[in-house]
């Protein structure tokens, strides 16, 4: 007898039919005597419909984000009162709750509300009766007694939390993909879907364009010590688990996964007299923009004049601001000028092991070189190597790395 | 400086582009320091929608009560989020609130739910803080913490209640008629509209064929001494207001409305032999089987055999029902036969003040005696009598009372 937590998204839930499925398969897939709860997305389109509404009230209605969450938390609201009802047509009692009855209080932030506690009482009440129990992911309840959503991969986060409040033995986010792979397989054929990752290796991936896990959610796994399964809602087969520490020998690979991320700019400042407080004038006015800068390089272009130049990347959509910003920062600077470059991507390698395994730099650096691909910027991190390279070079790269990492 | 209530139907909410029409209605209509609360009901046709989505899972989604109204009571969350939406872009503060929000305290009655409570704490807070109060009508909370739905006409319910609760100076019911007729004015063109009617005189009303506003809301209006203001949602016009007692002088119309209801079958259980119980027979097998039987009269046939007729009405949906029990009986009561006729109407009289007056009766069958039109059946209240007549009958036969009652 297990408590087992599965969470289904929007796409697994867009018709009547499809939630009969989902209905089906956790029947299918759970012993009796299982205690299940089930957590939901809003059907499909919804979401982008009610939006659609609400703009036509109001050309910007995501002023009004208190009124946001209350149009949104009727999509979940929707799912779980069909699901309960398709559970109950195949003979299995159930309840559907919204993320407020289940338990689960947020921040008073609206629309992207984080998840300060889950009191699943109800919850565990309706499972010792033997029901499962529906939940309307991607919301919650403030403390004014306001519905909250809770931004993107809101869902998988509630799924998450809830494993967690109620010390389930797993959690399995069901996904239009079968696991996390070494690569993204529309770009690697041969890459190969791991059976476990760390959850710092996991949020290092998204964190360097790997989408299939939200980080709020890794993040919440991580704090309760949740194991998340992600698997396909299309077959019976394991797909990834995601956890603290390996438990089964995959240990040849110290890399886990090689990622790419063509949604980024370079911007390159040019002929920068060398000053102290010249990087902080800059990238100051971007914090306060509140925009992420990424990779950065500094380097001497004419030690005689002691000129520099300043490169860094941003993430694509920030970049017409950033653009305002650091040419104001130039002039001021009096830099011979700035130089935008959209057309680099990001590759990356990311494995918790290899700090202290020296040589994986070289690899990855060995197998752009003998690609052709040329290196623009580099960074690091404690599991991770990041280059910056031409953006019409991924595939090329992306598949020369693997191929060192992950031989056939 | 009021407190004002006012309520806005599903037709009139159908669009974004009628919401915001509401909205402005509202700013229109209100003074400056006014404190506005605003019942609405679902979008048009969502609440319809929304069945359809769960008949697409299963067949019979009645069944499951308590998911019906988790699904239902998402029609009026969606319109009240693009209400409150609507007032903020027109620069109004305003602020949405769930029925469960609003204090709506329902017994544990789903789909049918009785308010027992409204515990307005929250709409007071905002009131206070100068904001528009948007309120979903027709749901409320059980003390399980579910939410319920109220049935039909529940919106008005709702409005009333809260007006009650909230203690407010008028309840406005927004409708597609400018208020209640001595008549049905599709059918009598000099039909006028009431300035005032007693809750008992709606109630009556109500009961025998005016559908303006549901008998729930009207019980609750009465309960709480809320004057109920019912009027159009398309022009400025006052409309009729629904009280205790008047407070105008339109004391030359005893008759208060002249109704009809062709909603209704006759049926005559022909030649019973008079033996004590024979009523009791036929008419507690209809109270099982839940069917609300209407006027009845018994008549001797035959003095020397002891012999009588038994005629009464019921509902024409309950007809078919009723057929099946009374045959049954009139086989154990040794019947001649039994007679069914669904081409028959009532048509009544409504008044407070006709107790004392007599002579309204012998207006009315005067006046249908002109008409030539045959009483088959009479029943009378304290402040009512109808008249069974032919079905193809009853424009003359209305026409003809609101003539007399109603001279021009």
């Amino acid at each position: 007898m297990a408590l087992i937590v599965k969470k289904f998204g929007g796409s697994s839930v867009a018709t009547a039919e499809k939630i009969q499925a989902v209905a089906k398969r956790v029947l299918q897939d759970t012993q009796p005597g299982d205690k299940v709860v089930v957590v939901v997305s809003a059907m499909g389109d919804t979401t982008d419909n009610l939006l659609s509404l609400a703009k036509e009230i109001t050309a910007e209605p995501y002023i009004y984000q208190r009124e946001i969450d209350m149009l949104l938390a009727t999509g979940e609201q929707v799912t779980i009162a069909l699901l309960a009802m398709a559970f109950h047509s195949l003979g299995r009692p159930a309840i559907s709750l919204t993320g407020p009855q289940a338990g689960v209080v947020t921040n008073h932030v609206h629309t992207k509300g984080k998840i300060v506690d889950v009191t699943p009482r109800r919850v565990l009440e309706e499972l010792d009766q033997g029901k499962i129990v529906v939940v309307a992911g991607f919301q919650g309840l403030n403390g004014l007694g306001d519905v909250t959503t809770l931004g993107r991969g809101g869902s998988d986060t509630s799924a998450v939390a809830l494993a967690g409040a109620l010390k389930a033995d797993s959690c399995e986010i069901f996904t239009d993909v079968d696991g996390v792979y070494s690569a993204d397989p529309r770009v690697v054929k041969s890459a190969r879907r791991m059976q476990e990752i760390t959850y710092n290796e996991m949020l290092e991936l998204a964190r360097l364009g790997a989408v299939v896990m939200q980080p709020r959610a890794v993040e919440m796994g991580k704090h309760f010590g949740v194991p998340i399964h992600v698997r396909s809602t299309f077959t019976q087969q394991t797909g990834t688990i995601i956890r603290e520490v390996y438990t089964v020998e995959e240990k040849e690979f110290i890399i886990r996964g090689v990622t790419h991320d063509s949604n980024v700019a370079k911007i390159a400042v040019l002929g920068v007299p060398n000053r102290p407080g010249i990087a902080y004038s800059i990238f100051s006015a971007l914090a306060d923009a509140n925009i992420d800068v990424d990779m950065i390089v500094q380097s001497i272009r004419n030690l005689e004049t002691n000129v520099i130049d300043m490169v860094f990347t941003v993430a694509l959509p920030d970049l017409a601001q950033t653009k305002i910003i650091v040419e104001q920062a130039a002039r001021q600077l009096a830099a011979a000028g700035v130089l935008v470059d959209e057309a680099v991507a990001k590759v990356s390698v990311v494995g918790a092991g290899m700090f202290g395994s020296p040589g994986i730099a070289a690899t990855m650096f060995g197998a752009l070189s003998e690609a052709e691909v040329n290196i623009e910027v580099i960074s690091t991190s404690e599991i991770s190597i990041s280059c910056l390279i031409k953006e019409n070079q991924v595939t090329a790269a992306v598949n020369a790395i693997h191929a060192k990492f992950f031989p056939q």
